[in-house]
């Protein structure tokens, strides 16, 4: 049962709970966890990541165009910053590590599932505001510390037994932790208090979709889909 | 006092009724009335309102691409296509009774106020979600049928007599009165009920500022300001 | 060989010449040309092409707000009403005729193909210019007057005994010759002479892309997928 | 006259010689280098460049999202976060110093020209592309550096007994060479190549606008208007 006290973000979760499902508990999820996951679907994963964190990095320079204070522009500036300046690097290293270097992330294809995700979240965020944004944006922040947060506590997933244990590692830590609280918190923040019902539908049909695009990314992981 | 069932608009305009009476109770706007405006300032103005309706026909078509149902785009695209083959037709003819040919309308520079004015409105537009975007017109839509109403009450305002008969005509017909009666149920469907404290004090902001803007474009036609 | 005076489309196309016999020689457009093509990939096919008609529009919504002047304003404005006022019409009639109702329609799911797709138009065009945004509509504006002008041309397939004689139909008209070679004058005339090589490059780009994802489009079709 | 190997900047300028004189050479700008200015103008003017800057980071965020590249985005993302973490600082301490608090600074209303100045710019930017954007940008950019350095040339322009020195100082620094130097730069590679003549009489046009927005931008500041 929710709290009247709820998040946007628990409310917009419990109205999308199937797709939520799906997404954080995929096979490709579970994969991970217990290690099981084909490596070909890792590496296939990682490249067209590579390429999601491009359009994801735009989406915060979007965030930072829409904002209407100072506030909000520097919180979504600092995101960009980060995955322009870190997290890309970090992806980098990681791809490195399983045999793919910058000039081979460079050169793949964009898969249909990424495009479909990427520019979805960009194009709704341009048609709708700030709000909208960030909407489209949280499943994948938030989903990702709650998929890093359990499968840190499956056993082995964080040990070199596990070929996936840096990832799991890397979303699973106190600092992801607050990453994902703080892009939780700045929905409330827009929301500003009580939502109309046809703006709290609008979100959910916008968190919903976002979620499925989700799942479907990580179906094309699974199915070394082009 | 305002009944709580009152629409989005008037609530915007008394929230914002200092701004809206230096609007509407302009010098400009009473010498249209009496007939004792300049005919330079009224020249000086009509120019500079072609340019402003080609940037409100791209607010339009902003408003289509911002829509999410066919009905707002629809409604949207009516305008944009009425503004593009209909009113800017009948605006050059009301030129060209002024001595202004199609060719000095489009060698007319911008002055200050009408870029200040129409790039506010497409910028914020842009930014914010349709709601914000029809909030940043509707103080034109409507606010030229309150003072189209107003002037044809002035005695002899809709005569020979006075010079600017006709465009106080052209703004106080049962046709105008319906876009504007529009343009204010639309407000209503966008909000979809109650809007949070925050989302409201958003949109009075767009109101207010667009309203001034309106304040300043009189200006500039009175002042033939450049 | 390619004269010195080809347009920018003929241009365009020779540089993505295998993606563009992949999208014009695909199977569905054969199957459609010998009437081959099971009825519920067609069923599917319209289903999902009426999600596209509706960003479509949106897209030459698009193209009126980027437009620099009126003659561009008001070419890709009667696009757009034509798209919204007549073209989603005709579709819903043909739509019912194989027994999908607007209803049908409104609650059809958008597949992946569709929401890649729309969105990489809009988004590659808001991020670009007008001409960026014309070329990633291009390959279907003039892409379908292909396909219907060389389907025409097959034994009976404007005939009752093809199933899909009315759609052929429709993308063979004289009328519909003349959108299309509207739509290649456009590019002409807004690429305004030489392009630099890097420009030209980014374009084949686009061109590419969006004719890759009309293939995808059609595959979605034949596979029924979602 | 222009050697053919002429940066496009240098171009643009010699196109818009006389704008470009008007704002370089300004009544306000003089002031400052003998420091003769009326200090209720500076203060009224860095008012509004507070506002500016806002805007500005803004027009930065904007060139990410637009950006088709990694160098480009990380190049634009720099300067976006130079201006929200570091110039804006400098200019709450640069105000402080003049007895205007950030809290003055947020409360003063948007004047007419700063409205019209960053509108145009964010809104020009958004209709065209990443070179239209930089075109809008860069009257700004690099003039101030040629302001900068021809100012502290001045007698004692960079000493105590003027009261601009500070402000003189800080866009005369080897370190704000090097950023107009990399704004003209970025011009040539964004254009890469020959330019088709109907492209650069778009890019004169953007150019010579936002140049005559600044020197409405000085002429507010010396006439207090709002």
């Amino acid at each position: 049962m929710m709290a009247p006290s709820s998040s946007l973000f628990e409310r917009l979760k419990a109205a999308a709970s199937d797709e939520w499902s799906a997404y954080t508990d995929h096979a490709f999820v579970r994969g991970l966890g217990d290690g099981s996951l084909p490596q070909a679907c890792f590496r296939h994963y990682l490249a067209q990541d590579y390429l999601f964190l491009i359009h994801f990095a735009r989406a915060y320079a979007l965030a930072v165009y829409k904002s209407r204070n100072l506030a909000d522009m520097r919180s979504a500036g600092k995101t960009m910053s980060a995955l322009l300046d870190m997290e890309m690097g970090l992806h980098v290293r990681l791809c490195a590590g399983w045999g793919l270097s910058e000039a081979d992330l460079e050169a793949t294809p964009e898969a249909s599932a990424t495009m479909a995700y990427t520019r979805y979240v960009l194009e709704e965020g341009m048609r709708g505001d700030l709000l909208d944004l960030h909407v489209a944006l949280v499943p994948c922040v938030i989903g990702y510390w709650e998929i890093g947060k359990a499968l840190a506590a499956w056993p082995g997933a964080l040990e070199e037994i596990n070929p996936y244990h840096e990832w799991i590692g890397e979303y699973s830590t106190e600092a992801y932790r607050e990453v994902a609280e703080e892009a939780s918190a700045r929905l409330d923040r827009l929301a500003g208090g009580n939502l109309s019902e046809s703006r709290f539908a609008d979100l959910v049909r916008i968190f919903r979709q976002a979620t499925k695009l989700e799942v479907d990314f990580w179906q094309m992981g699974l199915d070394l889909a082009d």
